[in-house]
């Protein structure tokens, strides 16, 4: 690790681990008789306990968001840009709460978790997530760590949508909603990109229905092209185009050059998946797809969104990105439209950037200008 | 079969082979010591020879683009919509040569066939197609057919590169040139999803290496995946919005209702892989998306396609769809640019279609319209 890297970042950071022994009653009907969470938090909680932040992950993410967990790491966690000294959220103000949810593979009870009934994992048989039943979750360990209303609650992505369901189901206990390249529900593509990486994932013959860990295989394979699959909607057709291009990394184009040529692109992203399958838990990768899929914020409201935002109490900033393809600007506008006739204060910016879904992680100055503008504001007032 | 179909088609068809005995040399730098090229022909050739039009195929297409092979065949060729009396490509007035490319799985000599050198299928030995050497085998059909000159070359897609490569390959042998929903190059995304697909084939345990002929196996599950993800790109968000939006063919999202909920889109998807991967080869698959990545029609060039089209004689049709996101109107327009700077005379239109890139294969009326209003002067003033 470069020392200007840690000097820039929160610094060391140690995760902790929050048991619950309450069952919590889930969407899907069933119940979790237990489980844990691990968290990482950032900075100090006030007095007031007025200026706790916090941050939801999105599909692939943990509770990991800033910071280094020792000297020796090469990478911050991984909203690292976001979150810091100086940082648009700012650990010189802000009590920055950031956890894995359930469900996910990094410590946080899963499908890898023991399941008590029956002494192994849980696998496939854990049951169903839906971004209500993060928020249900989140809201304990919010009880546990004496927040009773959080300053703001950010998140890009799948955690934008959590941040979103939040001021739905708890609005007084949240006074800003940050949601950024994100969405009220996904589109019929966006579900059909989810379907073929699940099918990646389930056809992999070591996938044993769910039950891999019970045969001691991994669906490296699967979730590797499960995870090229999603990388390629992250990135924008542009930033591909400058990225890499048609260029080879090895081989020839040329006629007579009886060689193999392969494509920067295509090595790159089997690079990507094959990390990505070292690293990530098969089953959570199904279990968020899914919870993507299921999330859609007006359902019981009419399909009004109107109607669901008229349950919120909160403020909200939108952000979305020009070349996101994936959740693209317009469906950033349809959750500002929906707040404005609700007549929730909402401010809306579109960042122009080359860098498709992936720009909400990356430091993009007008982005950072504008998120730290907001900010600034963010316990002011209240 | 309905009876309605039959009568606004060219009818009753029947493939036929041509075999080849002397050698292909092949742009890798191999060649093929002989093979056989399956074909249909629709309408009559003329006596002047003047009247004949190749229709080439895109990556899964063969040689059967219209009419029936039995009153018992439920659906036509892939292009019936295009090509029979009356229709864009009338077969009152052309005789159109239809023909699968080699490498394929429809009868040409392909993977699927037998090595002579070995006694057993090519499989991966096959050697790599370009769009150029399809050119030269179809230009050896030409002769045996005795047709000295097209007056068109035409074809969507993959079919379109063929056909561009034909008027800088022989340009004293194609009047017309028309491209359809193609591209001068693949762009880095298009390349990344074709890398996609082939990993989820080479990555099924049946595929062997591509010698699963020799195990009795085929590689269903990886050639499904590949043919979901391909189908992604070819229909537009749009498209998908409207055939499907967010419903469910089975289950709930209501809360409390504990059953898995199944998207049309999910289920419909699942059907076209499997449907496919029981009708199409995962080796002719690999080879067809090979041949897209590898076509670049100013390599040669110095990257400079007017250079390229300077070697043309011809005049083209260039055609493009509003939504299609795989080769969108600017990959056409960039065709279009290169030839008119080149000085080739040049027809562009862009029609406006919510299909994606499926539109080139549907009976859009504007599209219809523009086709044959440029079909009738092909042949006319020549």
């Amino acid at each position: 690790m470069e020392s200007a890297k840690l000097n820039q970042s929160i610094g060391i950071v140690t995760p902790q681990v929050a048991r619950f022994d309450e069952p919590l009653a889930l969407t899907c009907g069933r119940e979790l008789p237990a489980y844990e969470l691990i968290y990482e938090t950032y900075g100090a909680l006030n007095k007031a306990h007025s200026n706790a932040v916090l941050v939801c992950h999105a599909l692939s993410g943990n509770h990991h968001a800033a910071g280094f967990h020792s000297t020796e790491d090469r990478k911050p966690g991984w909203w690292d840009e976001c979150i810091g000294p100086g940082k648009p959220i700012d650990t010189n103000r802000f009590f920055v709460v950031s956890l894995n949810n359930l469900g996910g593979c990094h410590g946080s009870t899963g499908p890898s978790s023991t399941n008590p009934e029956t002494g192994k994992p849980w696998g496939s048989n854990f049951p169903p997530m839906r971004a209500r039943d993060w928020v249900h979750s989140q809201a304990r360990l919010a009880q546990r760590l004496e927040i009773d209303c959080w300053a703001a609650v950010i998140g890009g992505s799948l955690g934008g949508m959590q941040a979103m369901r939040w001021s739905l189901e708890f609005p007084d206990r949240i006074k800003h909603c940050i949601v950024i390249a994100a969405a009220l529900k996904l589109s019929a593509q966006n579900l059909a990109f989810n379907e073929v990486a699940r099918q990646a994932i389930e056809s992999d013959p070591e996938f044993f229905s769910g039950s891999y860990q019970d045969h001691a295989k991994v669906p490296s394979r699967g979730l590797a092209l499960a995870r090229m699959i999603g990388h390629i909607t992250y990135l924008s057709d542009d930033a591909m185009a400058n990225k890499f291009g048609r260029d080879l990394r090895s081989g020839s184009l040329i006629p007579g050059e009886e060689t193999t040529p392969e494509f920067q692109v295509q090595s790159y992203l089997r690079h990507q998946g094959s990390r990505f399958s070292g690293s990530f838990d098969a089953n959570t990768y199904i279990l968020m797809t899914r919870a993507l899929d299921y999330f859609d914020l007006a359902l019981e409201h009419g399909n009004d969104p109107v109607a669901a935002f008229r349950q919120a109490k909160c403020s909200f900033l939108v952000m979305s990105f020009s070349t996101d393809w994936r959740f693209s600007p317009e469906r950033s506008r349809e959750i500002v439209n929906a707040l404005v006739e609700a007549g929730r204060p909402v401010s809306y910016t579109e960042i122009d950037a080359n860098e498709g879904h992936d720009a909400f992680l990356l430091p993009i100055p007008r982005y950072m200008d504008i998120f730290s503008a907001y900010m600034r504001r963010v316990g002011e007032q209240d």
